[in-house]
């Protein structure tokens, strides 16, 4: 009977979590992936982080982004800009405000440039409908010369 | 004949990258690292992506950073502030400017807080001699209830 005990003891005590435990977390995707980007948007004043899916950061590190792969999905996630409290001259990520995504599919979204747009609800993506995705669309045609993306990758 | 004529044209015409042989690049490690938080320096004019080695996302996501564990490495990597071309309103990196590092090991590391400071050079991370290091530590110092650390993750 001790060496089962023992076993037991030993995992109870074992207090090191592994990435691998920890990604099975119920949370978005794209917490899981790398990141591409960051912008501060002075006007909404919202700080963001854009993240790529693994067919993001391969099309990346290629520098195939125009256009950027089917299957790709991009993700920008904003938080309220805060200014922090230990470094008053340091503008950080406040309340978080949105996760939002743009999955490249040429077939299934043809009209708005091969891209649908949507967003997280907790850990889903939900895809926007097409009047709604064409509002988006509006505001990247002026970016149709980088395959309406307004992102340029600095850490792939 | 044939047959491996025509597997030489398949394989030569697999325009589509991998993430894995992406990841063969010769670049430096935190590039594969996932995001902890953004941040955006008035003072210096730098724009940051604060990123975290695998032992460094474990811990956040399980909550156990005061102290951060012992193999935990965080990466600041920073660029000059930018003024985005396709929107004014829209701060985003320019010129890179430095990837520095913070590496725990509480044994290596005891005069400044079980932290070690460094800097990468390209894709080598290089440690600073205890001197630089205390200057570093000196800024950190008022963050000893966080370990030493401004950054609170977001992105976990």
């Amino acid at each position: 009977l001790l060496i089962p005990a023992l076993a037991l003891f030993c995992s109870a005590s074992s207090a090191e979590p592994t990435v691998v435990a920890a990604k099975k977390q119920d949370h978005a995707e794209y917490k899981d992936w790398l990141a591409l980007s960051v912008s501060h948007r002075l006007d909404k004043k919202l700080v963001r982080i854009i993240l790529g899916n693994e067919k993001a950061i391969a099309a990346a590190r290629s520098g195939t982004t125009t256009p950027w792969p089917d299957g790709t999905i991009l993700a920008k996630v904003g938080w309220k800009e805060r200014v922090s409290p230990d470094w008053s001259e340091a503008v950080i990520p406040g309340e978080f405000a949105s996760a939002e995504a743009m999955v490249k599919d040429s077939k299934k979204y043809p009209e708005t440039g091969g891209w649908g747009f949507g967003h997280w609800e907790a850990d889903k993506l939900v895809m926007n409908d097409k009047e709604k995705s064409a509002v988006c669309f509006a505001c990247h045609l002026p970016m149709k010369a980088k395959d309406y993306v307004f992102t340029t990758p600095v850490l792939q």
